[in-house]
């Protein structure tokens, strides 16, 4: 049984999970909280991978933890890594009950360990404890970076008025929700049309450290792209952005590879990007997210290949329709085959609505 | 001050209010309690236009209400019309405290009345009281039907995958809240290519009853329309369909005579629907609200010419994207003169998301 204190303290674990989103990868973030007799005794959450387990924390801060309940948002480990298995710290401090937010899909019986020993065990299953994690989930299931993609558009569905101009069409909360993201993702992406057209930094504004560097990465098609283009300034904090070109393409690409780190993929004679052997790729160099911010014709490809798993849709509260308005997706047909999303969250930023939902595959 | 009960009282005027909805125009919906020492001695609604006021019915209901509060979603008012003054009625009842839950604009001091004979006035001034007025208000202003557009899209701004098919994109618990919106609204109207493509019956099902007949209007252009479509079979409980065409196309549109009410608009010469005189026209003949549910080309120019007032926007989880999929909006150039919406209802119906707003005037 979940009480109204336990909620409380389970939502803390969450809040200390929040502060290591976009540090953790490639292991989840988790929180922990070591509560006796209705008072808190130590919090911790997992800072980077290598790093002390969230529960390891909270217990070094805890000191005498016995017959306590401690509370954390993903199923403790059972497994030597980096870092030894975390039942056997909780057995070892004599934790009496332990309240799981999510399990761990990963896991073989790591609670069954706990409640062997006599500890009661407690799953809440919540979706903020999901959420948390999701990124992780899926990275054990598909050889390939979990891709989240984040567009604007208006109410009628267009992303600008008109081709080649850049236009804010959400407001001021909506782009420090799209910061967030960056925060947490371990990698944006856009397409080359976005970096020709609105050459955009894609850094994190205002600025934040975060112990991974920050990654970009730019998808090509055979089309050159100017090295000129603000994405490829070489900034503290960031890794020397990444551009995604087709193998076949190498001699257009090849001149970038004085500011960029041009990956060649798929086939050498290949003259399309390969979208799924990209997204293996970036997941063979340890990003295991990436945000993509459009533009509407690489979201219209990834979506319709089945490559995009989280959608965030920000909605503008302006109409925009005319022939030389731009819709959200170009590209691809997705007629017939329509994707079908689960809306999970709906939210307000100041004028802007924020629908987020999964992408099931077809 | 606004206590805790007080809120618990008002809030309950707009439920009784929202039993009336559809059928007072052009009067609005009112609903009023009367309680003394926190015992309800006396509830009503203001149930049709010509009929007793919700205050007068609540009143009648109490009995002996001196010393009562009475709560009253809307100020009550203060002339004599087809009824007498309802402050009169208040005073006569000695009625020693009125709480407000919104004020009639076109009200003069109506509430200096109570104060200057020593009723204790409170105004809450709620969005949920100013919404059930929003029609009535607007009517005071302008000369025209209030127009409220409902549509229904994927996530990236289609109604269908491609023309000519009629295609349920949003869910069961949508279509009971279109439901509710066409009981809501005097009239239903689309435009004549939806008539012609989706022949829809655009009646209220499950059938219920309206005190006032249902009202349904097919805007056209020149085109002709067939008089075989399910909208012209006539109905217990709705008017014959209106049929509003440009004056011009009279000899074109004389056949429709037969099954519908055609109402020819604009000078004699006109070849295209004058939409702010079909406006006008259909206020004249007391329809003072119009729910339009399509389609994109009459939604188009609508909005084009600041004629749309509110917007119920339906997003369904899919995505439609393809060269033969049919844009939300057609039919007009927004470009550049972007039209500005301001978002205040976002509800989740199923699988579904229901935007709501108001939209400005260019």
């Amino acid at each position: 049984m979940i009480s109204a204190s336990d909620r409380a303290f389970l939502d803390r674990t969450y809040d200390l999970a929040a502060h290591a989103i976009g540090n953790t990868s490639p292991n989840p973030p988790v929180g922990a909280v070591v509560v006796r007799d209705g008072h808190v005794l130590g919090e911790g959450f997992h800072h980077r991978a290598g790093g002390p387990h969230a529960e390891v924390n909270a217990l070094a801060q805890a000191g005498d933890a016995s017959g306590a309940t401690m509370y954390v948002s993903l199923e403790p480990c059972d497994h030597v890594g980096r870092t030894p298995p975390c039942t056997r710290a909780l057995l070892d401090a004599g934790i009496a009950r332990v309240v799981v937010g999510a399990l761990d899909r990963s896991g073989h019986g790591n609670l069954d360990r706990l409640r062997e020993r006599g500890v009661e065990v407690v799953v809440a299953d919540d979706a903020a404890a999901r959420d948390l994690i999701e990124i992780f989930s899926f990275s054990l299931e598909r050889d390939r970076a979990y891709v989240a993609l984040k567009m604007a558009m208006s109410l009628d569905g267009y992303v600008t008025s008109r081709s080649g101009v850049q236009e804010w069409i959400t407001g001021e909360e909506g782009r420090l929700y799209v910061r967030d993201l960056r925060i947490a993702y371990d990698a944006v992406m856009v397409g080359a049309g976005t970096v020709r057209i609105d050459d955009p930094q894609l850094t994190v504004r205002p600025a934040t450290h975060r112990l991974r560097e920050f990654v970009r990465i730019v998808a090509c098609e055979r089309e050159p792209l100017p090295p000129d283009r603000r994405v490829f300034l070489p900034l503290p904090g960031y890794a020397r952005t990444i551009v995604l070109a087709p193998a076949g393409a190498r001699a257009t690409f090849s001149p970038l590879e004085r500011v960029a780190d041009v990956a060649y993929v798929g086939e050498e004679s290949a003259q399309a990007l390969d979208l799924p052997a990209a997204l293996r790729l970036l997941r063979e160099r340890d990003i295991q997210s990436v945000l993509c911010e459009g533009g509407p014709t690489l979201a219209g490809r990834l979506i319709a290949q089945g490559l995009v798993d989280r959608l965030y849709w920000a909605i503008a509260p302006v109409l925009l329709r005319s022939d030389a308005a731009v819709p959200v997706l170009a590209g691809a047909d997705l007629g017939g085959a329509a994707r079908a999303v689960r809306f999970d969250r709906m939210e307000r930023f100041g004028r802007d609505v924020m629908i987020s939902g999964t992408l099931s595959d077809v």
